[in-house]
Formats: structure tokens, sequence, C-alpha cells
């Protein structure tokens, strides 16, 4: 289908990797170790899979030195070869067609700024004053709220909200149903009932940023909610308002984290995790999935909580005793001094 | 309202059930125990409600043999009630109109197949080269991707988006937002920042799957991401790219399962349950709510973590002793050393 | 940029609030301690930010009698700074546009009933029979189903989809990728594969209900799933069908209630907590963050479950004796019973 295709030498010589083998082999797509034919390049990155490469019918395999004996194809030595393979995957993704201009069926305030070069889907609707940079695309039925700021070559899939004062920066990526910028959460309880605190902030999304689909991040109350540079959100996650990110960090899925918190530089969080508000974690921390982070952490490193998985039966033996944990460890210290006494 | 009605040996008739009673006792519609009236049809199913049989004022009642005593009601006895019930008011249930035919506001790619039974709800955008079966239904605001597939009888409420390379089966219901299809989360790091795995496979949906509102499932990033067929997935369900689902597994609301984890066939999950990436679970495997698997599981069986719940203050001093469970067992140890040696 | 304009007289009076120095000082908007300038407003209320107070610039400053030694600013005492800051930051609060009217894109079935003073956005798609209030707002692509109703003054802020039987209040407020009225998770097993359960009740939601973004509340199976007046809902909340939740209930985000549980008034659902089906919970019961509620609360208080967070490699010892905690309890048991014994 593709007529794309690159001999082995050719990606060998743009992403610096040594050849070992055909370095004419015609190549014209990416697949697995299991599953790639002849024409496509596949990789190993991943010790899991380190038996596969034997079999493997692909033409091309990127790896490290340390794997290359035994591999039946041509080689492309790389130093970190899952990086390797997704710059080198990069080159046959074919995206959308999605032509400057804006689509007849937009519906675009006469008061915003839409360049030349952008395309505005189908049903998209962008409020006033709104600002869309060079080469931005705005896949069917975005809304870009009123004062929102999409920057140069960001991509919103599809469906995206913007609900108001979002700025993103430049490529940026957006999955369908992400909500960025709607209210945060903010109420005061007056004697019997509720009173909404307005959320007058916003939100800033930094360069090279990705957010998951059906993702929300809510606007600052006073100041601004803040992504720094190449964060990276998967799907369903939860930025509360006034939670500030640090630049490469990385949440998966359903992780959540509640207001004020200030997450730190290259920091994982991992899938459903969450983060009390207010809380601040240092650079380089990582959270392991589903844990509930209720301090703040000074200190890099990986930090868990939770317990094991059980067969039912057994599990309702164990959680059974954990709410009598602090009486046992009582009765332990009486039993350690009765003994002291013998 | 509805002019919808059946007597009781109608439905007897229809589902294989035994009548006892007024067989020919109408019905135009169903209810609870408590709410049902004398033209509406109800059922026991769960023992927690068999004290309101007695005082029911529902003409027909579906109930087990094991129930018949003391209902004042036509009955109708199925081996199953719930079942039984279950396709009886199907009868009852009526579909929003959905017209064959594209509606104006829609927009629709030339190179797109749609079938002429087909319904195009309002603001419909269907991308190149998808397909639109027979007797599809798409509600208002879907999004139809490039090359995406939509079965036969599938119904997509509202507001579902299928982003790209999505098959969708026969008889497919999809509810509101839904993206199907989106970029799984492949990240490499590189040095200093992540470096993004194009997601190049696509999602299989097999017949009969349901797929609840604001479910996200993410393409595969080189094979396909998989669900079987009569798979059920509530609300807000995230399965990220390469996962594999068996047949007939139920999730509940929330459960998320990471990348490349596999799946087995008439599994339950339980709600906000988790499972990590690259695991295995076997066919019949029950995870209950907010349990967070992290090893695969071989056999059939119901497994659980966590611990339970308690008043706070109770709760602070038996999780503040978890973080010495293991100085606990060793002075556990180091006591029935001391009393062996007594 | 904004003309609003007031005196701290003017507030004072307005909140019934005390002026400590200059009544005649002007404020145009609000800010933080940190951040305001002398045309602005700002408040002390969380005595994490006291020290904040004596270098303020803000022109003025809402807190309490305790706190007004030492404020730079004019002060507005009040006996809840935190609720009379939320009533004037309102004053400051500008909402989108939106005109009376229907907008062109917008398809309005033609047996839709909607007031003279209601604003439809562009791309909203109103079904059969719909019925949308007095000076009620629905921005860009909301879907309002057959059979539902908006009550006066509403704002569904954008992309909010009522599906079915749907009846909000006056004064709720939506906001987008909010689903309301899905199908209920309702599901026989009949043998080897799984009946759907029609879902034929709907939801009712109370005056001056808050929905957050994403958030998904399924219609009922056969009686309504209702949220009184005053809940407020943030982010990615699940509710499932048939729950019924009391007056000014309030929940974070991610929060999720299973099938049929009835939840007290004035109750605080934190963080990613949960509620198992068919339970029961007492008014002003407070259930903190990640806890999973396995059965009925009969008393108010504060309820919590899961372990802290550890270092990783800390953590994994003490969850690896987590799976013999039964076997501790019962080997000190043993050892007690020695002990007696000597």
């Amino acid at each position: 289908m593709s007529a794309i295709q690159y001999t082995a030498a050719e990606l060998a010589e743009r992403f610096d990797l040594l050849v070992k083998g055909d370095g004419g082999r015609l190549v014209d797509g990416v697949g697995t170790l299991a599953g790639a034919g002849a024409s496509q390049l596949s990789f190993l990155s991943n010790g899991k899979y380190a038996s596969q490469l034997a079999a493997t019918r692909a033409g091309v395999v990127v790896l490290s030195a340390a794997d290359a004996a035994g591999c039946p194809a041509t080689m492309l030595v790389a130093a970190d070869p899952y990086v390797a393979y997704a710059k080198i995957a990069a080159l046959f993704e074919r995206l959308p067609a999605a032509p400057a201009g804006i689509h007849p069926s937009a519906v675009v305030a006469a008061s915003a700024r839409v360049s030349a070069s952008a395309s505005i889907g189908p049903c998209c609707v962008v409020g006033d004053g709104a600002v869309i940079g060079d080469g931005a695309v705005l896949g069917p039925h975005c809304i870009i709220g009123e004062q929102c700021t999409v920057g140069a070559q960001s991509r919103l899939v599809a469906r995206v909200t913007l609900v108001t004062r979002v700025t993103l920066g430049r490529r940026v990526l957006v999955h369908p149903g992400a909500v960025i910028g709607s209210d945060g959460f903010g109420l005061a309880f007056d004697r019997d009932h509720w009173v909404k605190l307005p959320q007058l902030g916003g939100v800033l999304i930094g360069d090279d940023c990705e957010i998951g689909a059906n993702t929300t991040i809510d606007r600052g109350a006073l100041d601004d909610t803040v992504l720094e540079e190449d964060v990276r959100l998967d799907n369903q996650i939860q930025i509360a308002h006034n939670v500030h990110v640090g630049a490469h960090t990385a949440m998966a899925g359903c992780a959540a984290v509640a207001g004020s918190a200030r997450i730190g530089r290259y920091c994982m969080i991992g899938g459903n995790a969450g983060v009390l508000g207010h809380l601040e974690l240092a650079d380089r921390v990582t959270i392991t999935a589903k844990s509930l982070v209720t301090r703040s952490i000074r200190e890099p490193g990986e930090y868990s909580s939770g317990v094991p998985l059980q067969e039912n039966l057994l599990w309702r033996k164990n959680a059974a005793r954990f709410k009598h944990l602090d009486e046992y460890a009582r009765r332990l210290s009486v039993l350690e001094k009765d003994s002291d006494n013998d």
C-alpha cells in the first residue's frame, strides 16, 4: 500500500546506526519479530522477546550489539534499540489528511485569528479571540473556547474541548474527548449549602506535551494550571486546578492529581495512582500503579502503596486481620517484655 | 403511552415459561415489585426483595418455582427469572427514531461506503474509506475515522469517536463519549526527553460487544487491540494498546487494563480494578472491585486485594502499623525461637 | 480589561462584612495574596498562607478577625472568609456570551419546546419532546435526547450529552464531556452469553447541582437515578443506575458509586473513592480518597481504607508479609497461650 521505502543503509545513515548485513535491503514498513515479513523492519529491546529473534522473518532488525548473535536478518545496531525503532517507525506513520483551511461546517468567530496554514475540521467551533497557530490541525468536532490559543504544529485529533483561557504550546498532541480548561472543583460551605468559587485562572500546556483521550485538566482558581514541556499524559487522567507538572513527566492511564499539587520533572506516575492536594513531589519520583501519595516526597526514587492480590478466601482472612494490626503490634510488644523478664 | 401489549400466556409461549394464574392478563410495561401496577410485569430474582412479593400490585410476576408460594399475581415461572425478565423487558424498550439515510448536517467522505439502510445522525463525520453496515445507527455527533468499519445492526448512541483502523462487528452497542482507536501510550526515553512510538495497529471489536460511556480503547502499536465477541464494558473503562479480551468477559465501571495484557473468556473484572501490562488471566477469573492484578493468573477463581474500610481513627492506627509489618513478622519469629528454647 | 469596579465599602455592605481601613479602596479583580496588586482583592482562609499576609500588595484582603493583625491592606472581616471571598469573586467572573436564540447550525426537533430566552449554541442537537427552560444555556455541541428537560437558568458549558429521560433542575451546571442518562450496566447471564437488561428508567438531577467534565451518570433500570439538590460532582465520576445521592453531598474527582447505592445528605466522597452496589451511607459520612466502601455505614463520621505509601523496597517487604497476616495473628495467639502457661 505504502509507497514509502528505505534501504537499511539509508536508515542507518539517517539515525546514526551501524548496519550489519545487506545494507541494500529495502524496508517498506515495520512489524513485530513474530509478524514482520521480508520487506519489514522489526526490533528487539525487551529481553522477553529475545527467543523470537532466531525465527524472525523480518528483513531488518534493530537491536543492541549484545543481541546481534544469531539474528538471521540485516541488523541495525543501536545503543538504544527502542528509541531507534521509534524514530524509524515514525517514517511509516500516515496521519489523516488535514488540508489547510476551514471546513464549511465549522463555526469560527470573526474575532478569532486562524493561521492560513492551519486546518480546521468539520463541525469545529472556534470562539472569540481564539488563536490557531501555523500548521495546527483541529480534527472534527473540536471546540476552542474564548481566549484560547493552539500553538503552531499542534494537533487536536478530534472532539477536543478547550474551555477557556487555555494556551497550548507548539507540537502539542491532544486525543479525542480531552477537556482542558474546565472549571476547577472549588466550593465553600456556607452553613447548609455550597457556594461555588469562580475559577478565574487558565491552563498553560508546554511544547511537545501529549494529552490522552478523555483526560481532563481543570483551569486554575486564580493562577494557572501548568504542564511544562514534554509532559505525557495517557487516557482518562484527571489534573485538578492549579496543579503544576514538571517537564518530561509521564503519567499512565487513570492517574489523578488533586488541586495545587506540584509534581517534579522526569517523574513517572503509574496507572490509576493518585496524588493528594497541595503536596510536592521532587524530580525523578516514580509512583507505582494504584498507589496513593498522601505526603510530599522530597527524594527521587520509587514509591508504592497497596497490598498484593490473593485468592479471595485467603485474602478475606488476611484483610480481616488488618483491622486489628495495631492490637497485634501491642500484643507483640507485651510478649517481648514478658520474654525479657523471664 | 405505549400501545404494546402482551398477555401472560403470549409471553410464556414466546419465552418458554410456565404460566400460573390468569394467562389472559394483559401486560403493557414492566416495573419493580414495589412500583409495578396491574398492567405491568415485575420479577423476583434477588432474595433481598422476596419480602416485597406478597404486597406487590404487579399484574404478572416472573419468578422461580421455589418462590411461587404467596405470589398474589399471575406468575411466569422461569428457571432463571432474571434472564426471562430481561428478554421480556426488551419488548417494551423504545429506542429513539433512527431513520435510514444521512442527516443533512452530517459530513460523509465521498469514498466512504454507507449502507442505504444505515442511519447517520446530525453532525456525524464519516472519514475516507469508512464502511457503515446494513441497519447500523450512528446517533448524533459520531465521528468515524479513516478506514474504520461499523458492522451491521451496530448502534453508536451518540458522540462516539472511532479514531483510526477500528473495526466493529455486528450488533455492537457503543455509548456516548467512548473513544476507540486512539493512540496507544507508547514512549521511548531518549536521554532527556520522550520520543513517541507511532501506533500503527488497529482495534477489532467482536459481535455483540457493548462499550460504555466515556470508555477508551486504544489501538495497537503494531498488532491490533482485540475484544472478542460479547465482551461487555461499563463506563469509563480504559483498555490500553494490544490488550486482548476474551469472549463474554464483563468489566464494571472504571476498570483499567494496561498494555498487552491478555484477559481470558468469561472473566469478571470488578469496578475500578486494574490489570498491569503484559499479564495473562485465565478464563473464568473474577477480580473484585478496586483490586490490582500484578501477576498472571493461571487458575479460574476469585481474586482480591485491598484492606477493609474502618472508622478513620482506627484505620490510621492500623495503617501506620502496616509500615512495620516485616519487622513484626521477624520479631514474632524471634519470640517463637525463644519460646522453643525455653 | 474589566470595567467592573467596587469599593471595599460597597462589598462590605453587599455581603455583610466589616471594613477596616480605607472603605473607598477600589477593587477591579481578585488574586492570591502573593500575586494580587493594588486594585485587587485577596483573601486569607487557610493558615498555610498566613505568612504571606504581611507582604501582600493586594488592595483589599478578606480575612477573619483573628488574622487582622499585621495586614497591610484594607480589610474585609468575615466570619467565614472563604465563603465571603467566593461570593465577591463571583462578581468578577465573565462567562462566555450566550445570546438568546438558536444557532443556525443547531438541529432542533420540531416537537422540542425551547424557551425564547434560552441560548442554543453551535451544533447542538435537541431531540423530540425535549424541553429547554428559561434562560438555560446550551454551549456548543450539546446533545439533548428525546424526552429530556433542562431547567431554567441551567448551563451546559459545551459538549454535554443527555441521553434519554433526563431531567435537570434549575441552575444546574454541567461541564464538557459529561454523559447523563446513558444505559445502566445491566446484564443477565444466559448459560453461555450475556443478555442485556433494557434500562427503562431515567435520571433526575435536582436544582443547583454541578456535574464535572467527563462524568457519567447512568439512567435507572426501572426507577430513576436521583441526585437531590446542590449535589456537587467533580470530573470523571461514575454514578451507576438507580443510585440515589442526598442533597449537598460532594464527590471529588474519579469517585465511583455502583448500582442502587444510596448516599446520604452532606456526605463527602474523596477522590477515586468507591462505593459498592446496594449499600447505604448515612448523612454526613466522609470517605477519604481511594477508599472502597464495602458495607453500609449507619453513623456519620470519617472512614478510610488503604495502606500508606512507602519507598518501594520497604513497601515490598511489608506487602509480602500481608499475605500471611492471618497466620501471624494465629501464631501470636499461640505464643500468648504458651506464655500464660509458663
